[in-house]
């Protein structure tokens, strides 16, 4: 977990970094911070088959952003938008939701496209890779319970084929980044997202629904609803906390490590519920009822946490928005923008 | 672990059956059976770039044999192939050297492959799909100790990418067996074989190569070698054993599971060592040395066992033939097949 050379290293400023479908919360997240610390060039591939160009309207009129539509599926279109490129963090997946609706192009955009994006860098001497994973790699279901460490194993009894098929096409990803590692030389970072929330938040990850469809029931004046007793444990974090660690990955000297990128402390859905309810003026208390079986859910054996610390060692990253903060910043983002 | 219908039996009789990726050390041992059982026709489909004719030259006079050269990446064929088929074993599958040399080829065969097969019993109405997975799906590496149950994770730590890919890839395929059966009723079993040998044995699979490396050595006069001490645990299953438990699964009116398929019990690298050079007639000492790192190793964290007692409740199936019996057997085949 250790593993770091100088050359790894890849500072922002002057540098040309690609994101490989950069059109969506994450992506105009860290392309927004990236130029703000003097990135030569950034630029965002997308199919825009999720990502939209509303994603990127806050930066687009930046003349050092670039905005290419291609596809992941097509290894030519990465291998134009690589050249010359000195870091590629590489988003562009499906979650648990588009994976129950098509696992194929769930397979393909998540298995097939990191495989593109990893060839593409490798055969353009990209000096180092990002590779956007996520907690997923842990699981779901009763093995989850207690401090997810990144040696924790992939639990699967119990969860959805979708959220299994998830989790193992983000497990594969990171492996193909190692093997590209020790037979190409490639530098990487993995990152494993917990719950990613904030600006420009949008409806395809099954747990940032908890915020989000409850701030729309509030608004419009319903009681907001939580699953069962809404204990479940939560673990989040803030958009512009991913953002920073995606840099930090590039500027450190870190290669060849997975790492954890999780907010403060978890919470519970309930706590959420409530929060959501009181930062939207709305004194609304939540009803409790039965999950829809016709959802993804993702659910867990108890309280369990997402260990970061392995994150502040090797790439000198920790968070720094709690979720009372992120959840203000994102519920204003979205009366601001009339989401 | 107990679904049942009794719509899911498939009885071999009369019935006809395709196996996917047949010309190998299972698919030649299975058709063998089926045919022997009274099968109304049973077709190997392969592409040769693994299985060869060599391995269905024992069988292939039957008249209710058919083979046909048709490739797992190439659904068209799958799809001419499953017409009027009752039960298809899919076996097609690279494993973690084939994996290590080439990741694309692996994933392409073992995820392609197996949704391409699933299309097709789905788009022809096969009444049930047998899909061999592997106790790769619970990993390798210090995580692999005491028992391994079907509900147990998938661990990965110092596991070697190639073997992580092979054991997410089967991952995969199982949870496209499950999709499969709840969006569009497919009748499946999974069965989880751990390392198969017997009698066809080829060079492919990492571990069954304790077996036949040293068998080489021994019959050519050198001493057997064992890495290490020799007391790393591995748990063997004869071909024949999984071949019945392919029969079983069909006959079963088992469905929507996933069971483990290993032998009676697990053995030690020396002990495996010790027996071949005895059946082999022998009197050499083991030697003892460093793994070599240009291989891929599959390793464990002590000793271990994979439980195959949920197969003989959901299946009705047992190993019947031991590790000497097995070896024996084994090293018969190849001193009569000039092997």
């Amino acid at each position: 977990m250790t593993a770091s050379t100088p050359s790894a290293s890849v500072p922002v400023r002057g540098n040309r970094f690609l994101i490989v479908g950069g059109a969506s919360l994450v992506g105009s997240a860290t392309a927004d911070l990236l130029l703000q610390e003097g990135a030569g060039e950034v630029t965002i591939l997308d199919s825009f088959y999720q990502g939209s160009r509303e994603a990127i309207r806050h930066i687009e009129d930046n003349p050092r952003l670039k905005v290419v539509q291609g596809d992941v599926m097509r290894l030519p279109q990465l291998l134009a938008a690589t050249k010359g490129v000195d870091g590629v963090l590489h988003l562009a997946a499906v979650m648990s939701i588009t994976m129950d609706r098509d696992p194929w192009v769930g397979l393909d955009v998540n298995i097939r496209g990191t495989q593109n994006a990893i060839e593409a860098a490798c055969s353009n001497g990209v000096k180092k890779l990002v590779f956007a994973s996520s907690n997923a790699v842990y699981g779901y279901g009763p093995g989850i319970v207690g401090d997810l460490v990144e040696g924790t194993p992939f639990h699967s009894v119990d969860a959805p084929p979708a959220a299994i098929l998830y989790g193992a096409s983000k497990i594969v990803g990171e492996q193909l980044c190692r093997d590209a590692h020790r037979k190409r030389g490639l530098d990487y970072v993995v990152l494993r997202y917990s719950t990613v929330y904030g600006e420009r938040q949008h409806y395809r990850a099954a747990n940032a629904l908890y915020i989000i469809e409850t701030h729309d029931r509030v608004r419009s004046g319903q009681r907001p609803q939580v699953i069962g007793d809404g204990s479940e444990a939560k673990h989040f974090v803030h958009v512009s906390d991913v953002a920073r660690a995606n840099v930090a990955a590039f500027v450190s000297s870190a290669t060849d490590v997975a790492v954890n990128i999780s907010g403060s402390e978890p919470t519970t859905t309930l706590e959420i519920v409530k929060l959501v309810a009181e930062l939207a003026g709305k004194n609304l208390s939540p009803e409790h009822v039965e999950p829809d079986p016709g959802k993804v859910r993702l659910t867990s054996g108890g309280p369990w946490r997402i260990d970061h610390r392995a994150a502040e060692r090797t790439i000198g990253w920790r968070p720094q928005v709690d979720m009372r903060e992120g959840i203000r910043r994102l519920l204003a983002w979205r009366e601001a923008a009339g989401q």
